[in-house]
């Protein structure tokens, strides 16, 4: 299970990392261009480590104003640039502490850009493989992204989003649409199951769809209703028998 | 020789870093908050890597507007986390050249209030020390920071300023004060000299004064002097049977 | 009856504005430097307007990370230019909904700082009168602020923080001293009363201290009990036959 | 003639402001998102009434980094606060110099963008009517802006770029093609006369295209060889008997 963390900057709070860290096993830590500060990096990462919980660079465009969800057409060195930077950041802190950075999971508009165009993903890859190659990258299975993380030698960790709507391609449904967020618990933890065990997701439409198999799940964290959702799947999960580890232990 | 470089940031360039580098043996790289971003950092580290240069972190405050120039109030772990979170990014660059990061100089404001509080010094030392305890910190002979660094187990290189007047207590003459600078290459190399073979360099009201061993000379890179001083420093320093070598080398 | 609001960025929410904005007569409004985004202006402005309060900008230090709250170092032509661009900022999108901008509350370390230093308060006013000389200035009294503001010709509105503790020399208690916070709406409601009635105040130190006629209360927006406490003030000041207005109408 | 001015931010220089403004009728300023501070802008507008040339806004993108060339996407209402934000505080320096801002020339790919997007283009025009609806929009001349601007009853200045090749379809050749900068002092003013006195210009491919009406003319300020350029233009123009004024004199 993971989750995007450390996403506050200065005064500006966002999420309640306190209060969802014991549930997770790894944690995505914002690197300070869409969100998060180097103090707000450093309190997060002391606190994942309190928890036993792996961490995660979490890397944006630079765009705090608009908290990296805006599309924006950086060249390619840009974005691999941007990449090494939020990475090199975060691990700073990580050595600071005795630890180490386990994976790498974008954010926002980049995530949902590198899913689809495999140029952006290479740039991606190439950053994180040229900082480090045991990085483990986080990409939706059958992506972009998850295509050439494989093809340049990386660890692919394939996510599922257990609170959100899938269209029958595997993606996800937009949230524009109405019925693209699952909030009832019960039905989210019901998901999660189905899909870790039989690798099977009801798409938006009622039909069954067959996923890969799913190494991390992934928690929204600045919903209200997030906390219990964590806590509800991580109690559902675990008495379904799956055992939960951070990723970097048995991929 | 040490010069700071690697301001730019995006479309606006400071410096001449192309022409400066042939000269020099340590870099100062800026690290994105008081100047330099990921594509900056990414150009600098591969041009000083060409050359041979050993890079350094360049940490300053975060103050794009003022360039680190302005002098902020901010808690210790405050200054603590922006120093880890410049140097952390810097190794990230200089990872994905398999490359290293030798020192660390603190830039503008930074650096003129280290040099004379003990206990931001320790904010900072205590960073540098927590990321990798083999980085060397450039500072002021007798400054607080020196003090600090060579308390808390780190190696300090001490730096002189060739074109800048000294106070009798050897401190820098203010900005703002005539005779701040000194222009003439040909007298610039002679003080270099002067203190590198006798430790010895001539305050501004004309006595001479003792400054500890000299470790590195300081060139200032955004003058349109810069380049000139620099080639001047580098064969009067040479010619004077001075060896040029990175701190790292023999510190 | 004042309250700092529009202080969200982007993504980053601060305040309840909505809920705040029906008690009090005068909007400070953030204007992009130290909070506050062109989206989040706009809508502040437009909240203001829904419930007939006047709008004020409150222009800070630009230092997002810290929230305007650190002392910077800046040149006065700084702090007059910074003035002039948060002020002129908010007066567009007074225009642009056909209202306009009634007055200036400095916000943070800039209010602090202005608070006991007539050349920095020159600065302010300065820009504050280049730009329109019908601007109103919020400042505590006996304040440099104050003196300077009243000097240089414009209207200015004494300041009472209802829910601060006071010193005998008429500053605020640091926030730091356990006892700095009144957070007891009645106790609240009662000193507010007593010093629009009586222009008396007591102090920490249990004396009771004169202060100027007070034209404008404080209420802190950003606190959870905030909403409580300005909803009570808006009854209790009214019930005690207080009338409450924006300080446009009356100064 | 305009020229886009005021671009430095901070410590890092930008064009030749002092040797440009000379030369032409309207600065277009650069308002803090892309670049400009609020030091760089009074200095301009200052510099701008020294000369006699009229003021105007140069909104961007918000993103420094990138210098507003880089494509972002944003809602509607974002590029609308964008918009009123920047222009509102230029107009707080024009204010404060007793002068008043004349037109509104978006910067880079906010211009791009626009000339090609008719919603876009409303959202932009909607901002500048409703903050004043006497400024001036430049625009190239067929592009969706200048409709837009037309529609809602905006005055729309045509703009020629003298340095610039032309499609055969009046747009301009992309900067990536060999071809699309002219830099011969001679050959931009030859254009521009034709295009003045005949409205007629060569197109990349040799053949000529008809253009509406030019009433002003861009040169570019960051180019070594720009001082040249606006300067043979300036004379060139006079010479053949055109009469060079702000736009707002005539349109």
């Amino acid at each position: 299970m993971n989750c995007d963390l450390g996403e506050s900057y200065g005064a500006f709070k966002v999420g309640n990392d306190e209060r969802i860290m014991p549930h997770i096993t790894s944690a995505n830590v914002a690197c300070g261009l869409h969100g998060g500060d180097p103090g707000v990096m450093a309190k997060t990462v002391s606190l994942a480590e309190r928890h036993k919980v792996a961490v995660g660079a979490h890397p944006g465009f630079p765009d705090l104003m608009g908290f990296g969800r805006r599309e924006m057409r950086l060249a390619l060195d840009e974005v691999r640039n941007c990449v090494i930077y939020q990475v090199g950041a975060l691990q700073g802190f990580a050595k600071a502490m005795d630890t180490s950075v386990q994976h790498v999971k974008l954010h926002g508009a980049l995530y949902n850009m590198a899913a689809r165009d495999e140029t952006l993903s290479k740039a991606v890859t190439d950053a994180v493989k040229a900082i480090d190659k045991s990085l483990i990258v986080f990409a939706l299975p059958h992506s972009a992204l998850a295509k050439v993380a494989d093809k340049v030698g990386l660890r692919v960790a394939f996510e599922f989003f257990a609170d959100r709507a899938y269209n029958q391609d595997g993606s996800l449904v937009s949230r524009a649409h109405p019925k693209s967020i699952f909030q009832d618990p019960r039905k989210v933890v019901e998901r999660a199951i189905k899909v870790v065990k039989e690798q099977e997701v009801s798409a938006v439409n009622g039909e069954a769809i067959r996923v890969s198999p799913v190494h991390t799940i992934c928690v929204h964290g600045d919903t209200p209703a997030a906390v219990k959702l964590a806590e509800a799947l991580q109690k559902g999960l675990t008495k379904a028998g799956v055992k939960l580890e951070s990723v970097g232990s048995f991929l």
